[in-house]
């Protein structure tokens, strides 16, 4: 496998002003196209470390790819810096130039003459082009002794300049210079709901013949679980089997606790089913005020089936706007099963739905009672096909979380109901 | 100045399943503390590399901070490879396996087996006992020979465990240990709601004068521009005064464009001005989905003042729920000013509030016309004081920082209403 390492320059990183995301990024990249980041290392813009840094990465892996540090202003260092340390003469690249002075131009700029500097590279490189700013990118073959690396991808540091850099020309590059390196990889990866890491892994890890080379991973999210099934190898039929057999087996093992996989969410693959089968949405929500309807909402297509809802803060608009009977909230308590189904039937009629579903519960940290201690939820699902049902949970997690976990166990009622 | 590396270990971070946060935060949080993140490496749930960047890390930095790999299953390899790597011997604690043992019990499930390896620690270490997670941080001091490392923190992958255990346990420990090496910084950072970069850094910028020594930073957010200020040196004394000297005069000339200060949040000003003046409120969103009324029950307390709200995704509901007359919807459409002032009234009366906000617009991608392209948004204010008040906005961004810049525009319609 393409050992790749990634080094990340810039000292807004450091300082924690902005999320690096080109780990990320990239790491998805590498690993489709068979390489592998092995490892990630942000310094700031100090020469001392960016040097430390390169000079480490050089007898490591065989390619290193820097982003950052490419820009006109005196805290952009990685150029010299790269050149220093491969001891490569700099010298000023006419294409390069041409691009950033057009870019000047075509916003009628003044160029300053600190932006010029951009268009130096060190010599013996091949030039990435930048289409989406001003300097570019380069690719430097690595010669000095005893050094594993064989390429620096130097890339901007940027998105929108890095990603379009990677793949219209690192990734080629990559492809034609290192094909002896890459090895084919497949990944998938399922999405549990309800189920916890280690009771999944006992399950799945208690019997692995037949997939002998599978890669497991894990990783806990707030109210699921991923497992990760990777397969290395050089026969595309040997991979696609080996993965067939795995992902089989864990639905068999796991069956409808898997909701998806790879790149869906719980919400969409709720918004997705409902397309398919045409039925329509209402949302009741009193203690996670909205956080279910937001989900909702975030998945584009969702206009055609969700009807809408209700934040139901205080116990007057539980009975003024979804008729619950103030009785029902006196006798029982707002945080209660016959409180819920009232509010997902009345979500149901007054929003004229196929599928209502309601949410009240204690979030915390006053209201609990030992009867029904914070974290308490009641969750009602109405429907036109059938009796309402109401399900208790218990999230006792703090207020952000505990509005996630039940608008997860919401959005999992209405996928089971769908099925 | 105290020098920290940052390890974050996890094969889900290289295989860019997931976007590292940590870095970011743990940045900011050291920050603030007068030490400072000068390396942050990622990788893989592989021994060699974990033990690799380990030993490393103890050459170089004063502090080790490590996240991830402290859970159940196989692929779960910190809490070994240190204890090897440092050659301390692992022992079970009697505090964490009774959390672990009681998190299992409070939900009614059976802890299986491999739940009880987390609660093993290394000799010697100060236990950090997770409040919102099975598995322990803890902090070993480093006695090693030739390292330059005096404190290794090892601390839970999951946000939510990591946090709170930085923020309670960790940074107190650094505080009482490492006290010689922290540089006193004072920082503070002012929330401008509706100000560009460019606009505030001219303006805070043009003179200076009896601000020597303060050092000024920006970062801009959605909806928001964060003006950072930090002064660093020896006296309390003097640092604090330059510190209100600077944001005395960023308070002149922002004045009520600064809505808040370190860890408020516009939403959290709104509520907390909304208890101060008794106020109720009700909330009626069509294109933000719950968006606000999410934000808004983010904020403990809230359920003193907030009634609660509609979330009016079809006509059919702005008309049901809101009583917006059909007719104008008709003429005039969904997304405009006619529709957003109804549904506010509506919001208000039905609410019993003693102010209302509405919201509607075109979020895209579809939905757009020359007079109302994709972004357009009104945002309505009734209010029992006074006229509604009807604002048209524009926000031309993706879905999600779409549902987020109307929100923001509306908690910021009430903030100014409530000044």
């Amino acid at each position: 496998v393409l050992r790749v390492e990634l080094l990340n320059i810039g000292t807004e990183i450091m300082m924690g002003f902005i999320v690096n995301r080109h780990a990320a990024w990239l790491g998805r990249q590498l690993n489709q196209m068979g390489a592998e980041l092995v490892r990630q290392v942000a310094v700031a813009d100090r020469p001392a470390d960016i040097r430390d840094a390169i000079l480490e990465a050089l007898s490591r892996c065989e390619v290193l790819i820097t982003t950052g540090g490419l820009g006109p202003t005196s805290d952009d260092l990685t150029r010299d810096l790269i050149a220093k340390t491969l001891n490569l003469p700099l010298h000023e690249d006419v294409d390069a130039l041409k691009n950033i002075e057009e870019r000047f131009r075509r916003r009628n700029l003044v160029m300053p003459l600190s932006a010029r500097g951009q268009a130096l590279v060190p010599e013996g490189v091949t030039i990435f082009q930048n289409a989406h700013g001003t300097a570019p990118g380069f690719a430097i073959p690595v010669t000095m002794e005893g050094a594993v690396c064989r390429w620096i991808l130097v890339l901007p540091g940027p998105p929108r300049e890095l990603h379009p850099m990677f793949e219209n020309q690192a990734k080629p590059l990559l492809h034609e210079k290192m094909a002896d390196c890459l090895s084919p990889i497949a990944c998938r990866v399922l999405h549990l709901a309800g189920r916890r890491e280690s009771d999944v892994a006992d399950k799945f890890e208690s019997d692995l013949s037949g997939l002998e080379g599978l890669e497991i991973g894990y990783c806990a999210r707030p109210g699921d679980l991923d497992l990760r099934l990777i397969v290395r190898g050089e026969s595309t039929q040997e991979r696609v089997d080996l993965m067939n057999r795995a992902e089989a087996r864990a639905r068999k093992l796991f069956s409808t606790d898997i909701y998806g996989m790879d790149g869906e969410s719980l919400e969409s693959v709720v918004i997705h089913r409902l397309l398919e089968k045409k039925i329509h949405l209402a949302t009741a929500e009193s203690c996670t005020g909205g956080c279910l309807s937001n989900r909702l909402t975030a998945i584009p297509g969702c206009s055609e089936i969700y009807r809408g809802g209700w934040i139901t803060y205080s116990n007057e608009m539980k009975s003024l706007q979804l008729g619950v009977d103030p009785h029902l909230i006196e006798v029982h308590g707002a945080v209660s099963e016959p409180v819920a189904k009232a509010m997902a039937e009345g979500a149901l009629s007054r929003g004229n739905a196929g599928i209502a579903v309601s949410i009240t519960g204690i979030a915390g940290p006053g209201g609990g009672s030992p009867e029904k201690p914070v974290g308490t939820v009641f969750i009602g699902l109405a429907s036109k096909a059938g009796p309402t049902v109401v399900n208790r949970f218990h999230h006792a997690y703090e207020r952000e979380t505990f509005k996630f976990m039940a608008s997860h166990s919401a959005l999992n009622m209405i996928r089971m109901e769908l099925l």
